[in-house]
This record gives structure tokens, C-alpha cells and sequence, in this order.
């Protein structure tokens, strides 16, 4: 019951005597070693397993680059179907959880919903203490499969409508949007949606990402581990970037007004949400089909009226900020998918928590291959020597 | 929907060309500054805030403990009183959560039940999301009043026994027993229990207690936070080393099995379970009053072959390795602590998160005091510029 552990590489480590530094970001801090996706921000380029995330965009889908991400590799024909086969057996929830979605109140935000019932899949896995690495991407495939079905199911829930369950024919992104609308999605719909799971599956050590490594370190479980980074991704510093981007066009609310709302901000010294990017200083690269592909999404999804404000929107901040590097990034083009597909704000960082699954699982498994207790120290600001002053003295 | 952020310290910092240096198990960073708990392995000292923790022991309750830790000084007569309150307001669930329990498979772990169920309080607390120290404070209250109602609620649950209510007449650690057990526990019983609970309630940077920094680092919310550092003490490295003891004492059997047993053990050079510590060299300050402690506690539960086993077991291992520093730490007495109480094994790390909720919660409110996002570097190892190849061209 202390904090105590057994491994003598840490045991050597902590009694060395090499001087720590303080680092309270970790930013100058390297925490692990990983072969799933390389960040280049000055370049604008961003790889999974070597492969360029546009490319991923254009001719993969979410299930294979789930496969990429886990196995380092793509997957030939046979691989792919039976990896897809066991994520679509798996995507039915036991009965006594779409119980516990009736007893959620219907003002609870979905993302408390997702951390509540992702863990809960915990309580239903006889096996979920095993932690060998085939355990814990046998537990990744389940929370992945899983997921979409409690995201929709108590988005029904909240509006009083009835359960749908999923569609073992259908991807995992087709068979969300089905039971979100309650029809099946048009080929462009989901098409656009798959491509956004792609491009939001894996990003290197994020905070979510860490804390989820964190949890794993002490061996703890797969549902333990994914609880905690839905929960870290749940912060407005973190998974909350494009509901901005609906607010900012909620408070232009019509073309004429693009220029002077943004022309006012930019005088004003303020950020225009979705455009420039904290890693990528040249272009965001997962922004560029998204954008492509936009045109043909709003028509499909008789949106015309919002792709012309978001053109003019770009159109504006190029001509004035273009040149300083500042462009659309993928949470402006998220953000307009979102609402072409009349996907609600609050569901926005849900369905990034859907897909970063394949990132938080694949670190989550990379760490357990070669695993070492994550417990940096604390610097003590406190007082010394203090005497315990019984309180009927005090 | 980026992992962006819009802390103008963070881009400062991340622009910066301070080589980032490889820490896998983040040994040698100082990740936080902190007031409440001080260390010192070499000497066996243990301080909440200066104060000793064996006086804390003899004199203190939990939550006036809570209070100290949290407020950085003891409480007045008065304050206590108030603070106390305020927890016990809080200690029954709302209806829908004893709902949520019986739909709970009674084959599922404890802590993972905790892990589901306090994340499910941030479902039902209409202001989850504020994130004021204040409302920080709130919710830490909330969560240390309602975990035992949770843990004990699914023990009856698991055993067919009808709920108990918790007794807000009742301190924590009464109310727990009373709802565990289904009658009012002994002084001496409570007080062991409320013993435990001071010594485990803070222990610096450990693995849960840093996971749950790194969540609330992003301004999640602490029902987030709280599930994130649950599910991290979940982990064997972390919060299982009790459970260790209780199986040698069960390993070892009788009291004339002791000698050989040990002997055995150190000649393997095997790890006598409930013995040394990482940090702690000279003794574990935790361990001290416990000892005193459990005679009378053996006498009063009835479980004299056990305190004699233990002095037995003790006798031996002074002996044999006394010499080279190792002497029992407070794994070992809080075994014998629980075992006498009739608690069952998997209720050891439970309960060790229900105290530790004190030292979460306090580190999470120092956290958001003075934020910053947590998110170190990953080291990429895989390849580069690798083609698309199409499916059907594999």
C-alpha cells in the first residue's frame, strides 16, 4: 500500500546520483521512444509510420490506418478484412450498459458519458486485468469498437429517442453516423468523416496521450488507461480547439460580415480560431484535402451557403496574413465537416476521443513492450519541523 | 480538434532551442513545485506540511489531515467543525448511481467499479466543467464524501446484501466500516482504520498523483482527474503491495512454518514481501505507531495468532537483515491492520485510493493555481517518406 515498486532497473536509478532539473511543461523533457508518427512543423509534415497523412487522407480508411498505426505496417488484403471483422463483431454494447445510459442525466456533457461508460467496459471484461501486449490490443479493438456505440447511444438517450444499435455490415464510422441520424450516411458523409478520423488518430505525446502512458506504466489496464485520456482530453487547452471555430462563424453569421469581423480582430491583436497551429509553421498538413474536399461536401449536404463564408474567410486572412505563415489548420476544416454532417458542438471532441483511441492505444502498447513506472519528483516548498499542535490548544 | 493551445508561455517555450533530454521514467525531472508532503529516504521522514507523520498519526483524524494538506495549516476547533459538515452533506449518492451499481457485474474488481463510478459523479454534478480553484475544492469534497458510499455499495451489491446509507453522524472512515460491515464499528477498529488513512493520504509525486496532474493540466475537470489517478493505482507497480503480504501470511500459514519460510526466502535472495522500501532506508515512518497499534487491535478483534505470526515473522527478519537496513514498512502493518479488520483483499487498494483522494485532489488544486499544459517529447524511431502503396497492390 505504498508506493512502492519491485523493479530493480528503477531501484538503480533512483539512487544514482545524476542532479534532476526542473521542467514543469516537460517541454524540454523526452518521455519515451515511439515508431508510430513523426511531426515535422517547420516543414509542414506529418507521418504515420513513415507514411505522409495526406496520402493516409486521400487513399486509406480509419480501420486501416488503425492497422498501420498498432502493426507498423499497412495490411494486405486478408489482414485488413480480418482485422475489420474483429472490431465489427465487438461493436454492441452488453445490456446491462445500455441500462446505465438510461440512469445518465441528460444534461451531462457527452464527453463525461464517454470516460464513464469507456471505463465501464472495464467492469464487463472478465479478462481486463490481464495485460500482456496480445491482451492489450485485444482491449484496444474493443474500446475502439465500442466507443462510437456509447457516443450515439446516449446522444439518443439525451433526446429521448430510441437505442439503434450498431451495424456489424458497416465501418465504425459509418455505423456511428447511422445510429446517430438513425439512417445510413451517403457515401460522401461518411467518406468525409472517415478522412477526419484519420487525420485526428495519432499526434505524438499530447497530454492525453502522456497521461494515458502514465496509467499504463504501473501496468494498470487498457480501460484504465483510455479513462484517463479521455478525461485529459476533455480540457479546453487540449480537445476543444474546434468548437471555437463553430463559435467564431456563429458570431459572423453571414458573409458580408467576414471582413470587417476579421479585420477587427486582427487590429485588435486577438486569435482567429482554426488558422496557424502552435507545431506547424508552414501549413497544417492535415488541413489540405479536408479543404479539397469541402466543395463537394457542402453540396452533397446542401451546406453551399457555409462553404462560401468559409472561402471568404480564408480568402480574408490570406490576403492579410498569408505571408506570415498563418493558415486554415485542420480544426477549421474539421470544425465546417462537422457542421455540414449536422454534427452537434459538444460532440465534436467526442468523435476526436473516437479516433485518437488508435494513438492513445498503440502508445499504450508501445509502452507495455518495454515498459518503466513513469514517477518524476516534486520540489518541496513547504515548511520543516513543524509541531502538531492538539486542537484543543490551537 | 488539434492538440493546440493557446498559452502564449507554452509557444515561447516550445520555440526555444533548449536540447529536450531522454528521461524514460522521468527519474530526473522535477515535474511540479509542491507544499504539502516532504521526504527524506535516508532519515525515515515523513511531513504533511511540516508536521511529522507519526504525531499526525497519534493525534490527528483524517479529515482533519484533509484539511491540513489542503489549506496548509491545521484547522481551529471551528473549521474543523465546518469542514467536517460539508464532507458528510455529501456522503449518500444520488438514486440513479445506486441504480448504476446493481447493473455492475459482480464479477468486476473493486477498483475498477471505483474507477466507473466516481467518474460517473462528474456526470451528475451540473457544474462539473467550472474549474475555479474554489469549485476544485468543491468537487474534491464531494468525491473523498462519496467513495465509500461507492465501495462499500458495491461490496453489498456484489454479495446480495440490500445498500446501507452512509451515516452522516459519522466520520469517513465509521461511515465506511458501518456500511461495510452493517453495524457500528469499535473505537479502537474505526480509529485503526482512521490511522491508515492518515498515512496514505499523501505521498509527493507518485505515478496516480502525477497521472491525475497531467489530466487537470489541461483544464479537464476533477472527476476527470480523480478517475485518471484511480485508474493509475490500479496498476501492480503501484498500488498492490499489500495484497503481497496477505499472501505470504496466508503462504506461511502457521506461526512454526515462519522460520523456515523467511530463511528459505532470503536464501533465494526472493523479496520478503511487507519488508524495505525504495525510498525509505532507515525505516518507514509510517510503519511506527501502526506497530505499536496492533496488539491491542489483535486483542480486540480477536486475532492474536495473527499479531503473533507477524512478531514472529518480524523476530526473524530483524535477525537476519535488520543489520542491512531493512525493517517492515507500512505495507505490512496495513495488511495486518486489514486482515484483523475483516477486510478482503481486494479492498486493500480501494481504500488506499479513498485516503489518497487527500493527496490527488491537493496536488491537482496546486496544479491549476499555477498551470501549465503537460506535454513532453516522444523520440520517433520508425522510418520515413514510405509510399502509399494501394491495396491492391500489396
Amino acid at each position: 500500500m505504498s508506493d512502492q515498486t519491485k523493479s530493480p532497473a528503477l531501484e538503480a536509478e533512483t539512487t544514482s546520483r545524476i542532479a534532476p532539473s526542473f521542467d514543469k511543461g516537460l517541454v524540454h523533457t523526452i518521455a519515451a521512444e515511439s515508431a508510430m508518427s513523426f511531426i515535422d512543423g517547420e516543414r509542414g509534415v506529418l507521418e504515420y509510420v513513415g507514411i505522409s497523412i495526406d496520402e493516409l487522407a486521400r487513399g486509406s480508411t480509419f480501420e486501416e490506418c488503425v492497422f498501420l498505426l498498432w502493426n507498423k505496417r499497412l495490411p494486405t488484403a486478408s489482414e485488413l478484412e480480418i482485422f475489420q471483422e474483429r472490431i465489427r463483431d465487438e461493436y454492441d454494447l452488453p445490456d446491462p450498459m445500455w441500462e446505465m445510459i438510461r440512469h445518465i442525466p441528460k444534461y451531462a456533457t457527452p464527453m463525461s458519458a464517454l470516460r464513464t461508460l469507456g471505463s465501464a467496459l472495464g467492469m464487463f471484461d472478465p479478462e481486463a486485468d490481464f495485460s500482456s501486449p496480445e491482451h492489450a490490443e485485444r482491449k484496444a479493438i474493443h474500446l475502439l469498437a465500442r466507443a462510437p456505440a456509447i457516443v450515439a447511444g446516449f446522444d439518443r438517450h439525451r433526446k429521448g429517442l430510441p437505442f439503434l444499435r450498431p451495424d456489424p455490415r458497416m465501418s465504425i464510422v459509418r455505423s456511428f453516423l447511422y445510429m446517430l441520424k438513425g439512417e445510413k450516411p451517403g457515401k460522401l458523409t461518411s467518406h468525409a468523416l472517415d478522412v477526419v478520423f484519420i487525420l485526428h488518430a495519432e499526434h505524438g505525446l499530447n497530454a492525453s496521450t502522456f497521461a494515458s502512458m502514465v496509467t499504463i506504466s504501473t501496468l494498470s489496464d487498457m480501460y484504465s488507461a483510455l479513462a484517463t485520456a479521455i478525461g485529459t482530453l476533455k480540457g479546453p487547452l487540449h480537445g476543444g480547439a474546434n468548437m471555437g471555430v463553430l463559435k467564431m462563424l456563429q458570431d459572423i453569421g453571414s458573409i458580408d460580415r467576414v471582413e470587417p469581423y476579421i479585420l477587427d480582430k486582427l487590429q485588435r491583436k486577438e486569435k482567429v480560431m482554426g488558422f496557424g497551429h502552435r507545431v506547424y509553421k508552414a501549413h497544417d498538413p492535415r488541413a489540405t484535402y479536408l479543404r479539397e474536399f469541402a466543395h463537394d461536401l457542402a453540396e452533397e449536404t446542401g451546406n453551399m451557403d457555409l462553404y462560401e463564408l468559409t472561402v471568404k474567410i480564408e480568402e480574408v486572412m490570406e490576403r492579410e496574413v498569408g505571408h506570415r505563415g498563418i493558415h486554415p489548420n485542420v480544426d477549421f476544416y474539421s470544425a465546417i465537416t462537422f457542421i455540414s454532417l449536422g454534427i452537434e458542438v459538444d460532440f465534436f471532441t467526442p468523435i476526436f476521443a473516437m479516433s485518437r483511441i488508435a494513438g492513445w492505444a498503440g502508445h499504450c502498447i508501445e509502452q507495455l513492450s518495454d515498459n518503466k513506472l513513469m514517477r518524476p519528483r516534486a520540489r518541496y516548498t513547504g515548511p520543516h519541523n513543524v509541531p502538531y499542535v492538539p486542537l484543543d490548544q490551537r
